[in-house]
């Protein structure tokens, strides 16, 4: 049992919980498609410079978002031990802080390789803003609530900035994806609407993700 | 006092309220300069097909979104009677959906005279689900709230969904303006680089606005 703003619950999955896992899925088999169907596929030491540029969206969403999602709702929604929990916590996280610098040095890889300027799109003022601080979040997080631990009262104090800063790097971090779909998207529009269809069922179920592991979080005391 | 969660509070702003309000004037005066300086002006009926285009942008901001965030605000940190909170509150969002309206007409006007296909883009179904969805919502809330007005179970069992809901619209409004700016700032990029750097910065002010405006509502008890 957790207490949380004078509360006590057991953590437990609901059937939001549920659906959030199955966006998820959704959306990492439509970007499968995508990226091994339509594009060139993903391999990040290749020749073929856009075979390296596919490793940025397959790992920022694969690896960072959902990843990060899934950390969210692994302390939140499943019934295990408290300990347990906080460790998957983090080291889901970790995971998705790891597989996300891999997935931004592809972007950067590829930009190298055809000669185009860094960080001036919007795309990725927000994205690497995002991923800074989700950095910084971690940081905070290990320092105060697993090694060397901070006072009750500390712990207590942050706790809802941890919560609400997690929740709203969630939501930067869909933004980020969403921006970035839609800049390869406008180019594609015209000559590939097929495929510039299936990147916006793509970018929806990116967000149908975000949302229900957003509410699942939320709501889990409620429903 | 309210009480939620089995705490009582009494609203009020904290700095991060003030930073929440500068965040959503910096953006309307970044997105007047870019309307009126950089692009042909703003005016619903007018022969001039960019200038009906523009009504878009500009109400789909300060119309919807900083109304809506203002609406959320008003409720949240402002130290006054209840009933004034919850009117201003309602009727705040009220403006934000007639605002929108008139928006989302002056994107389908420049589709008809421009001879666009509508709703094809990531943008639009991102837009138009939050759009619709913020509709529903509002009755909700209204029916709920205000009149009929449900029995005191009933309110208290909706209220985390009304508050969370309406918390997750805000960033999907956030999603659809970002995706809409980097639908334009991606044709632009290459000529007119200045102007696309203009509209990075509004995309950032408009994105620290909705963050600043959550995260003062989430944490309006604790600072």
């Amino acid at each position: 049992m957790d207490s949380y703003g004078g509360q006590s619950y057991r953590p437990s999955a609901s059937r939001l919980t549920v659906v959030a896992h199955l966006f998820g899925i959704i959306a990492l088999i439509l970007m499968l498609v995508w990226l091994l169907h339509y594009r060139e596929g993903i391999e990040l030491d290749s020749d073929n410079s856009f075979r390296v540029f596919n490793v940025h969206p397959f790992l920022m969403f694969f690896g960072f978002i959902f990843c990060a999602g899934e950390a969210m709702m692994a302390w939140k929604t499943v019934a295990a031990d408290r300990n347990v929990r906080k460790f998957v916590h983090m080291f889901l996280n970790l995971v998705a802080i790891c597989l996300g610098i891999v997935g931004i040095h592809a972007a950067f890889k590829f930009h190298k390789k055809e000669n185009i300027k860094n960080m001036y799109s919007l795309h990725s003022w927000i994205g690497m803003g995002t991923f800074c601080l989700f950095g910084l979040q971690w940081l905070f997080g290990f320092f105060l609530y697993m090694f060397p631990k901070a006072t009750q009262t500390t712990r207590a104090r942050a706790l809802p900035w941890h919560i609400n800063g997690g929740r709203a790097l969630l939501y930067m971090a869909i933004i980020a994806a969403e921006t970035g779909l839609m800049e390869k998207v406008t180019f594609l529009e015209m000559q590939h609407p097929r495929e510039a269809r299936l990147i916006n069922f793509l970018g929806l179920a990116i967000l149908l993700f975000g949302l229900t592991t957003d509410l699942s979080i939320a709501l889990a005391r409620y429903v």
